[in-house]
């Protein structure tokens, strides 16, 4: 038996999310340990370093799994992207210590957020941006995003009712890049990207829907819906009714995972 | 009643190709004059600079049409936009004199193709890419090219057999960017960018297929298949079984159309 960490980008648009379900084989975690039990020829329990939502995608989510196969690295990989659907990349393995769990190890999670700040998105990237037709004032998300930094008290942004573990998590940053140009019909400017407005949160843990509630609301700061100042009084109240809508999964993507 | 030039750009994967047809509703010009008849109450024809093939895109398509509207230019684009599918997006419109015609008066075209040279494409680009797994000698593709340039009897590069209609063009240029690191199973490079070959051929008009078979012999030269000089005697003979394959339009994109 050993243990592999894996590296996978996915196209989460048709999927209900990471994790496994009975009503649908349509999970990045259910294609997954198909393939890996078609391979092994036994049931495999794949670990996910998060659940992602249905509809969100990732640039790098890490996996682990344990096996017991006579086959060399690469021969489990080419193995697993042969037998997966087109829109799951695996693009790295490693063997790793048996102790490894790709949840329990991580350390920062790092998701991006995409907006399309323009009438429309560009027709190629259509999937992967969220389309906010009126102008963003990203001073005033900015200023609304550094009350968040920081230990607190995430209640008001978990989308789950009845949270009975702790809700406390930390986030390390927010950053948020303004690549607009001004010219706000185009749906791609010369260097034939978006007219995008970018964020990027990491933190050592998200709670259910915690990144597009905290992206809803900034966009409301930066359409002028509320004061950025609210955001305090949201924290405090620790009441999901306070804080603003849970954006579309489709601007989303996990982009990094980090470990000691 | 006003003569329109516009851009668009479009995703072609779901349609059969630029041209109406009788039994399908599932082409560009189609989609474009349904929602311009609708708009003005009567029959429009849209002029397109070309006729891509079906699964063909557009980064940048040139097309006019004629109507008699008491609307701005952007109102007609608000309007258009409002209705397509959101894998088409018109992104500028201009009123133009009555005897401006996108096809006759382009004097330029340059289709782009793009080549994923490793295992796999990066999931998010898959639709528009096409994958060669078996390593391509760049410099080979580029001999075999200069073979192409200038002006040719291009009868053996024609999709359509008893084409009656000239089969002479000119090829002005063909580049071919090389954006491989040697890392060839990574879909993606550190820049998040695909292990790509990137064909741009420029001319003064294209046959059917003309592209799609041009780089189908060109990928036979980069993978040994074919001797680059065997591109004269294709030439020379003008039949079509000495040509490469036709290869799939999935990585194929009308970059740019030029007018005087």
């Amino acid at each position: 038996m050993k243990n592999y960490k894996i590296l996978l980008q996915y196209d989460g648009t048709r999927y209900k999310g990471w994790q496994v379900q009975k009503s649908t084989d349509m999970t990045i975690q259910g294609k997954l340990q198909a393939v890996l039990e078609k391979m092994s020829g036994c049931p495999v329990e794949v670990h996910g370093s998060g659940r992602t939502d249905a509809g969100v995608h990732a640039l790098a989510q890490v996996a682990n799994f344990k096996i017991d196969v006579s086959m060399t690295e690469t021969e489990i990989l080419d193995y697993m992207n042969a037998y997966l659907p087109e829109d799951i990349f695996v693009y790295e393995i490693a063997e790793v210590p048996m102790r490894f769990h790709s949840r329990l190890n991580a350390v920062s999670k790092t998701y991006r957020y995409r907006i399309c700040n323009a009438k429309r998105a560009n027709v190629f990237e259509r999937k992967y941006v969220e389309v906010i037709t009126e102008p963003l004032d990203v001073e005033k998300m900015r200023e609304a995003a550094a009350w968040l930094i920081g230990e607190h008290d995430f209640r008001a942004f978990c989308g789950k009712r009845n949270q009975k573990k702790s809700t406390v998590r930390t986030i390390t940053e927010i950053l948020i890049e303004d690549n607009r140009t001004k010219e706000n019909y185009k749906p791609v400017n010369k260097e034939k990207r978006n007219e995008e407005v970018v964020i990027s949160i990491s933190g050592n843990g998200f709670l259910q829907n915690m990144v597009r509630i905290i992206v809803g609301t900034l966009v409301e700061a930066g359409l002028g819906k509320r004061e950025p100042e609210s955001i305090k009084e949201i924290l405090e109240k620790k009441d999901r009714s306070n804080a603003g809508y849970t954006i579309s999964p489709r601007g989303l993507a996990l982009a990094e995972v980090k470990y000691d």
